[in-house]
């Protein structure tokens, strides 16, 4: 299932497809600000998107256009306003930024769809976005991925992109993807947009399946501080340029282009979890023997999610106990005495109870992690086993450091 | 509803109970780690304890008792170790330690009720634990509430009692309570105990109820960090010593001993969140204007738990985005154009858009809270309206500081 590999380009790496990441004006601090990916035919479109009940005006446009059709062939994206707690300001704002751009690219406002990370309650900067448009659309290139991917940045102290590459019948099979991530923002809300671009030639129904299964199995199990965003989204676009044949039914090339778009996406959502604010190394917890899949990524979460185990693995602590407390409080059920825990070789706990380990050597471990490098060395790998079935999940967190409190607490509204 | 006053004693507060809290030498820090609650009567008792699959053998003791008889007459308490990821050991430890006391105090072992908090996956203290107990029965005593309060404390910074006094047909009838909270112990977990005396005559299942509700609206409103412990649990024994006459029907006289029951248990439960670890302030979170009860406290626990919210306290920041956010991510629907957020008597969000307001006076809200004394002058409140119904529901919590990360991080198993 894993025969791709890594290229080059993000998300202009598919056939097709093109970027650009200007600045606008938009943030004071006179970084990139706007970004716009562009597919030079009209691609099939999926988008998952924040489940709170206070969302951006982006979120609800893109939820209408998405609802009357699956297809688009633009996504523009700003940062520096938020454009959520904006009232019908707000939305009209987002109906001009999206007819704006439409004219400029001579297509249909129906074809664009629209994010926003930044303040919220603040209206959007819109003479400078207005006349923005124009340049960024200019600057639209079949290498822009990198350009794309710096203009949605907050606070994220890296760019997050990833391109794999396929075969199918011997041709080239793309998706390249960008996100954001947990940076918080003036005033403070963890935003993570990610966008995916794909060459196949896929239906809507199949394209729609996988994207939400790969969300699930990536975005959705990714946590730093369980808050979720106004903003929050994932916007997938394929648009077939690749010239294969179009996969319209479940089947091994449907599983391999989904196998590929969901190494994309939990590439990208480690990417996230990695950057989280303060962290010094990405948490993989990974859940065996629940009674399905649903239920491993919930106690999985539930333990990349607890702060007491956030900041067990900062201490550089093997702490067991706040694993094991985390798994029993999940919502899962399961025998305490089949329950066995290892961080990374070190197995800490079995048939419920604790087992003698290296302690040193353990401690160790999580200090090797912390000083990795830019995922790879840098991951603690957590193993729980509920002994109760088949069922397997995993999910992503960071440790919880001082510069957390200090990032969340010093920046001021 | 609040004609009663506030009283000394604890848990010795009511007629009829006595109590105790001695050194035995469970704890290495030799401070008081053995701990009784004695009615001179049979009570009848009722129990509410952790959903966590992964439970002390104290808990699963408690629960078979209560399964098979309503009734108790003694709780035992040891701080030291939690007794818990313990297997057969730990239950055989736990019985003998309640046979042990029976006979001491010369009742049946079904007439004990067990509770243990401390270091999990260690094996009791068990020659300290036995050698103990006649010296606990002989320190027994009318005034012993807070004594027994201290025994139950492991890195709580003070002890948490309460006893409130009302008269039924001129005749006083109290209720006493004590608790532990959510200090850290090593290897970690946050366990609260908490544990209610009254001498009001009540039938069982009148009484039962009550603490069930009381707990709801209390103990399982406060949130320091999300985590739930393998021991957590709140023992309410009622032995009708106030000679006052049987309550057995819902009525006046039983919403007035209720609303005596919550007040003690609120009092306990806010006491927890006001000494969690690092805390500098209590945060109240009242939400109004949701579909019903449950769906106010689930909001309201969400933004009491929310680590931006706790962050943005600890760094005196009026963020009403954060409120907001959460209040939108906590599963329960509403308008967000009806959303209303007051951060004391500061309006900081009407019909979902931000208003104006004096925001150094409300930074100097947050700040004068932190330099509050204990449970007086030092509650943060966080007022949300929902707009979208009737029910109103409270939460607690405290802010996220540096001192979180640091005690929860640097105490290595």
């Amino acid at each position: 299932m894993t025969d791709y590999k890594t290229i080059s380009g993000g998300v202009t790496a598919p056939n097709g497809f093109q970027a650009a990441g200007i600045v606008a004006g938009l943030k004071a601090s006179h970084q990139p600000d706007l970004s716009l990916i562009y597919s030079e035919s009209s691609a099939i479109a999926a988008g998952v998107f924040t489940t709170s009940q206070v969302r951006a005006a982006c979120v609800d446009y893109c939820r209408q256009q998405l609802e009357k059709q699956a297809s688009a062939q633009a996504i523009l994206c700003n940062s520096g306003q938020a454009n959520a707690a904006t009232g019908q300001q707000g939305w009209d704002d987002a109906v001009e930024t999206a007819q704006l751009l439409a004219q400029t690219l001579k297509i249909d406002p129906t074809s664009v769809l629209l994010a926003s990370t930044g303040v919220i309650g603040q209206r959007m900067a819109m003479p400078e976005f207005r006349a923005g448009i124009p340049p960024l659309v200019e600057a639209l290139s079949e290498t822009g991925g990198n350009a794309a991917a710096q203009a949605i940045l907050t606070t994220d102290l890296v760019t997050k992109t990833i391109a794999l590459e396929t075969t199918f019948d011997d041709r080239p099979v793309r998706i390249g993807g960008m996100a954001k991530g947990s940076g918080m923002i003036h005033p403070n809300m963890a935003t993570m947009l990610a966008f995916v671009t794909c060459d196949a030639a896929v239906s809507t129904s199949l394209w729609q399946e996988m994207v939400q299964r790969a969300a699930q199995r990536s975005f959705n199990q990714i946590t730093v501080d369980g808050d979720t965003s106004t903003n929050d989204c994932l916007l997938a676009l394929a648009n077939g340029q690749s010239r294969t044949p179009a996969i319209t039914e479940p089947g091994e090339k449907a599983e391999k282009l989904e196998a590929m778009l969901t190494a994309v996406c939990q590439h990208l959502a480690k990417a996230i979890a990695r950057d989280g604010e303060g962290a010094t190394c990405l948490i993989e917890v990974e859940v065996t023997g629940a009674p399905d899949e649903t239920a491993a990524q919930q106690v999985a979460k539930t333990i990349a999610g607890s702060s007491l185990v956030k900041s067990a693995i900062f201490g550089r602590d093997p702490n067991w106990g706040r694993i094991a407390a985390a798994a029993g409080r999940a919502g899962v059920p399961f025998e305490q005495e089949n329950l066995q825990v290892k961080l990374g070789n070190f197995l800490l706990l079995k048939d419920g109870q604790p087992v003698e380990f290296d302690r040193a050597a353990a401690s160790d471990y999580l200090q090797q992690a912390a000083k990795g490098t830019y995922l790879e060395a840098d991951t603690v790998t957590i193993t729980v086993d509920l002994g109760s079935g088949e069922g397997s999940g995993k999910a992503w967190g960071c440790d919880l450091s001082y510069d957390y409190v200090r990032i969340n607490a010093e920046y001021t509204t």
